[in-house]
């Protein structure tokens, strides 16, 4: 698991060494004035466009375990969770700042492949890191990115814009994160037991990667532009299909209709979840971190995603005092249950 | 000290619950077309102005210590502390956002009272909470504040825009912070020893005030203004006067003369310094926390503020080959050191 062969002390550089040392070979890409450097960051915005702004704390022992996550792959998610709102607002992200809090056991190697993965991921999204703060803890690592971004007025998808009898549509595929999670913890148990033992990890690759290196549906976004398809309501799937279900049907006051045969499941995540006698469809409903992006639509744009494979449509929305249902494979109606937040 | 009567668990909300509790009494003032409750915030940017972005991150047991400072004051100061970056960009602050990582040991009641001085600081300088994120922690309690503002382009200071021969101001006066910080530690000691012993706070209210409750000095920003005066360059004093005339003179290619007469410390400052056996010079230099605005006017402007009761000319900016001095009250010329962070 996660090694360092050479450690340099934090303290030899300084809080101030610490920031330009770890900043240095960030570029600006965006309209970014002026990025890390001075008491704030300078943008300028783009005329007529909304800002949009979002913000994430990944709590280690809460939301990542560093006995099997690479720093680097850590940096890169922590900010593609945040991307990934920006773009569930149909906007694109800008600039992020990273805050850090670490304990003295981590060495400026460490922090160095976090910033190797922060850095890849602004490579990737063309976003400019603006600022931040680090700061000791006492115990652990702890990671707060706030992302900035833009999007015309006309463009902007809230939650709360869905219509009774639209569409429910969701990207790629659900259930994998968690599954990925799963295999990971239970290697991990199998290398406490016997830390000899090599992690058997084959054949497992997409689930894995789906835990420790999602990416933020970007893609997604243009996709929808091109097609000139305007999503009415829109979040990411962070908590669990079900529970973004609840967020859009109660911003938007509607019920919501399920179909589970429509839900997306990757053959990997499937055969995972089989092996662990978990039901696939849970997986998709509640274990979360998948980041693809759930989205009402017209019921005339159906036609440009019927058969467009990184779509699928899984349901509609509903008037509220029809509620909240997902017919089942055996053709079933069964109440939808929100999983609720399970990290207090 | 501080404890509550009541106790509820935060459990008992869940995470939305939680958010939905905390923010259903914030008020939107500015720009924000929608604060917390999506995917992400939504902001109109003022046309013709630029964004500027601060964060800093605050916590427990390296910037506080929960044995002496209550819960109101302490989300008071995590909001004021990112403020006085946004003025010291000589900018309007205009929205917030706040993210908490807190360990099982908080109650819902004490989470309450650290957004009762969130909420007054927004009421005071006029920001709109927009967002943020909470979490468990291992241990602990963990405040990441990200604040967002406005400027006009041409009103805009950077660090870097000094030049030589132009005068350095300060507002306020300075090492009162760092003095109450040390009244706080003292009574905290003899608490522990003693914990029938009342605290001899007596007479200190203001550097205990300076402490626990420092203000951003918007007001200095509008007098500026009143006055048509630019600052050339500006930082807040976060860190100590010393350390921010490195800041200054490094980003603008300078040196530094400082004349220990001219520094502003208050007579309580004065006073319990000495009780303590510190020198009240060294704690302006190298204390920290005071929020006040350090900048640079052009000598032109000397004037308009050489008699004005909130500002202090306390040296100029010379040539890098000159050097950073201070100039003591016996006259003698000493090498200003910049007291390196502390918190690692």
């Amino acid at each position: 698991m996660f090694e360092n062969a050479q450690r340099t002390e934090i303290s030899s550089l300084g809080e101030f060494g610490l920031i330009d040392h770890l900043t240095k070979n960030f570029s600006l890409k965006n309209n970014t004035d002026k990025g890390v450097g001075d008491d704030a960051a300078v943008i300028t915005p783009t005329e007529g466009t909304k800002t949009v702004v979002s913000t994430d704390l990944l709590v280690e022992g809460v939301h990542f375990d560093l006995s099997y996550f690479p720093m680097k792959h850590l940096g890169y998610k922590a900010v593609v969770v945040n991307l990934s709102d920006i773009f569930a607002m149909n906007a694109k992200p800008k600039q992020i700042t990273v805050s850090l809090a670490l304990s003295s056991r981590f060495s400026l190697e460490a922090i160095e492949e976090l910033y190797q993965g922060i850095s890849l991921a602004c490579e990737r999204y063309q976003v400019d890191l603006i600022g931040g703060d680090t700061s000791t803890s006492k115990q652990g690592l702890m990671i707060s990115v706030t992302a900035i971004g833009e999007v015309l007025e006309k463009d902007i998808a809230y939650r709360s814009g869905a219509k009774a009898n639209e569409l429910l549509v969701v990207s790629g595929d659900l259930g994998g994160a968690y599954c990925g999670y799963q295999l990971l913890e239970r290697e991990k148990r199998v290398f406490l037991d016997n830390p000899q033992a090599q992690p058997d990890l084959g054949g497992y690759d997409y689930i894995i990667e789906r835990q420790l290196k999602p990416e933020a549906r970007k893609d997604i976004i243009d996709i929808l532009n091109t097609l000139d398809i305007h999503p009415t309501s829109m979040i990411d799937v962070s908590d669990g299909l079900a529970s973004e279900c609840f967020h859009l049907a109660k911003a938007s006051d509607l019920g919501v209709t399920l179909y589970e045969e429509k839900i997306p499941i990757d053959p990997s995540t499937y055969n995972f979840a089989r092996e662990l006698d978990l039901d696939p469809t849970m997986c998709a409903l509640s274990g979360g971190e998948d980041y693809e992006l759930l989205f009402t639509i017209k019921q005339e744009d159906f036609q440009k995603l019927e058969h467009h494979p990184d779509f699928s449509i899984i349901g509609f929305m509903n008037e509220k005092n029809e509620g909240m249902h997902m017919m089942s494979k055996g053709g079933n109606k069964h109440p939808l249950q929100a999983q609720g937040w399970k990290a207090f």
